[in-house]
C-alpha cells in the first residue's frame, strides 16, 4: 500500500492559504518526502507527520517553491539530534546550497547525510519492498519526475492445503515465488491451490512541474496513482506552454494515455482562489480525477 | 510613532504553533522587516502585512531560524513583479546565499537589489524621519542588534500666536527648529509660545540573539521599547550562558540598566509550551514587561 499526503498544492507564490509543493509518501516500511517548499516542516507538524521518520527526500528541481523548506527541515533535524542516515536525491547544485548554509550556521549534521545527484533516468533507490526511479519531464530548468513502485509481495502459504498435499517445507520458498509443485507421480499441483492471494503491488508517479510532454505517459504506464501538475485551467493552454506548465486537460490526457487508475491534480496558480473547475475540466477526459487537497491522504 | 508586529517568537525549531524570528517595524513612512525565519511570508499574509511595502530588511545573523524565510520572500517579490528598490542589511555571507539560489532558479530580480554588509557598529540607514544603527551583541556567531530612532519632529507653528506677535514668515523655519524670536524692541518671544508641542520621537531596540551582555544596555540607553531574547527561564542560566542565549531575568536586567520604558521578551525555547512564567520572572526585575505574542502589534 502506498499513501500520499499532500502538504502543499500551490505554485510559485503561497496564497489562499495554500502552500508550495511538498508530499509525504508512506508505505509500511518507509516515510519519504517529495519536494519541500517553504514551510514544509510546519505543514508536517500540522498534519502530525513525524519528520524524524523521513529517511529519503526527493527534490524535483531548483525552483524555490519546491525546495526552499529543505534547509529549515534539515536544520531542525540537526537541532533535534537526529542520528539516522538521511538520503537526499536532487539536482547537483542543491548540495552546494545545503552546504553553504549549514557551514555558516556552525551547526553541522549529527547524522550521516548522503547527497545523490540526479543525472540520468533510472533507479535511485531499491530495497525488497519498493523501488524509486526518476524520469525526465519538460520544464524551464532541469526537472525530474519520480516513480515509486512496490515490489510484488510473496504469495502466502495456505497451511491447510500444503498439509493436505504433503508439500515438503523445503519447497515453501518456491511457493512464495509462485511456482507450481510437481509430486512423485508427476502430478502438477497449481500454485493457486497451495497459496493465498496477496495485495497486488501499487505504484505512484509524481510528475513534478512540466509542460504537456507525452513521453511521460510511457514512463508511468499503468500507474495506480499519478500526480500531475495543473497550474492553469484549459483556456490558458498557451500561457501554460510558454511557462512550461500544464493545464487541467493536459494533465488528464497524460493520465489517460498512461492508463493510470487515478489522477491527482496540483500546483495550482495563485490566480485561482477556488479549484473545483480543475476537476470538472480534467474529468471530461479522465474520469477518476481528484484535486490534491492539503492535509488529505490519497491511496495508490 | 513606531509599531512593531511580531511574526515569530520561537527559537531554533518551530513548535507549539510558534514561528521563528521575524518582526515588522512600521512608521508613517516605512515598513521594515527585522529577521526573516522560515514561513515569514506566510505569517505576513496571515497578519495582513503587505510584503510589497517592505523596502528595508535587516538580518541579525546567519542561524537559520533568523533568515531561512528570506529567499522565499525575495522569490515571491520577484514573481509578483516588484519594481521598487530593496535594501538588505546582513552579515557578508548572506549575499552569496541569496545569489546562488536566485541564479539557479533562473528567475532574477526585476527590482534593484542592494546588499549592505554589516561590518562595524553605526548608522545603516538614515532619512529625515528615522535612523537605523547596528550594534554588536554576544552570540555564538557574528550577530548584530538594531536600534531604530525616530528623529525629532519639527515643532508645529501656532498660527494664532504667530499672527498676534507679527512673526515674519521667513522666520517660520527657525520656529520649526525650536528657536525663540527676538523682535525690533529686543524682546524675546519664547518658541513654546509660538509653536505647538509635537509627539516626542520614539525608539526601538532589537537585541537579536545574545548571551547576557551588559554593553548592550549602554548602546540602547533610554530606549522606549526593547526586544530582548529570553530563550530560557531563570533556572537555566548556565545553559543559557553555554549557548550564548539569555534568561528572562537577564533580559529584564538589560532593560533596567538601559532605563528602557518597556521590554518585550521573545525567542522562547521549544521546551516551553506556555510562556506566562517568562513574564512573571522578568517583571520581578523590570515591571513593564510583555511577552512578544505573534500577530500582536506593540507601540514604542
Amino acid at each position: 500500500m502506498i499513501a500520499v499526503t499532500i502538504l502543499g498544492n500551490n505554485s510559485a507564490v503561497p496564497s489562499h492559504n495554500r502552500h508550495p509543493t511538498a508530499q509525504v509518501l508512506q508505505t509500511a516500511e518507509h516515510l519519504m518526502l517529495i519536494d519541500c517548499g517553504e514551510g514544509t516542516q510546519m505543514q508536517m507538524s500540522r498534519y502530525k507527520i513525524k519528520k524524524s521518520r523521513i529517511n529519503h527526500i526527493f527534490i524535483s528541481h531548483l525552483h524555490g517553491d519546491h525546495y526552499f523548506g529543505l534547509i529549515g527541515l534539515l536544520n531542525s533535524l540537526a537541532l533535534n539530534n537526529r542520528l539516522t542516515d538521511l538520503h537526499i536525491y536532487g539536482p547537483e547544485k542543491l548540495q552546494s546550497i545545503i552546504d553553504i548554509q549549514m557551514d555558516l550556521s556552525g551547526t553541522g549534521f549529527p547524522f550521516q547525510f548522503y547527497f545523490h545527484k540526479l543525472q540520468k533516468e533510472g533507479i535511485l533507490f531499491e530495497d525488497k519492498k519498493i523501488s524509486v526511479e526518476c524520469f525526465e519531464v519538460n520544464h524551464r530548468i532541469e526537472c525530474w519526475g519520480f516513480m515509486f513502485r512496490e515490489k510484488k509481495n510473496p504469495r502466502k502459504i495456505d497451511i491447510q492445503e500444503v498439509t493436505n498435499f504433503k508439500i515438503p517445507k523445503s519447497f515453501y520458498e518456491n511457493l512464495h515465488h509462485g511456482e507450481d509443485f510437481v509430486n512423485e507421480k508427476n502430478e502438477v499441483i497449481k500454485n493457486e491451490i497451495l497459496t493465498l492471494p496477496v495485495e497486488p503491488p501499487k505504484s505512484y508517479a509524481f510528475c513534478a512541474d512540466t509542460a504537456f510532454y507525452e513521453p511521460i505517459a510511457e514512463k508511468i504506464k499503468g500507474v495506480d496513482l499519478v500526480y500531475h501538475e495543473s497550474t492553469y485551467l484549459a483556456d490558458l493552454e498557451k500561457k501554460a506552454t510558454l511557462r512550461f506548465h500544464s493545464t487541467s486537460k493536459q494533465a488528464a490526457t497524460i493520465a489517460k494515455k498512461a492508463g493510470a487508475k487515478k489522477l491527482l491534480l496540483g500546483h495550482f496558480s495563485s490566480m485561482y482562489d477556488t479549484l473545483e473547475k480543475f476537476k470538472e475540466e480534467a474529468s471530461e477526459i479522465f474520469e477518476n480525477t481528484e484535486i490534491a487537497e492539503e492535509g488529505t491522504c490519497y491511496l495508490a
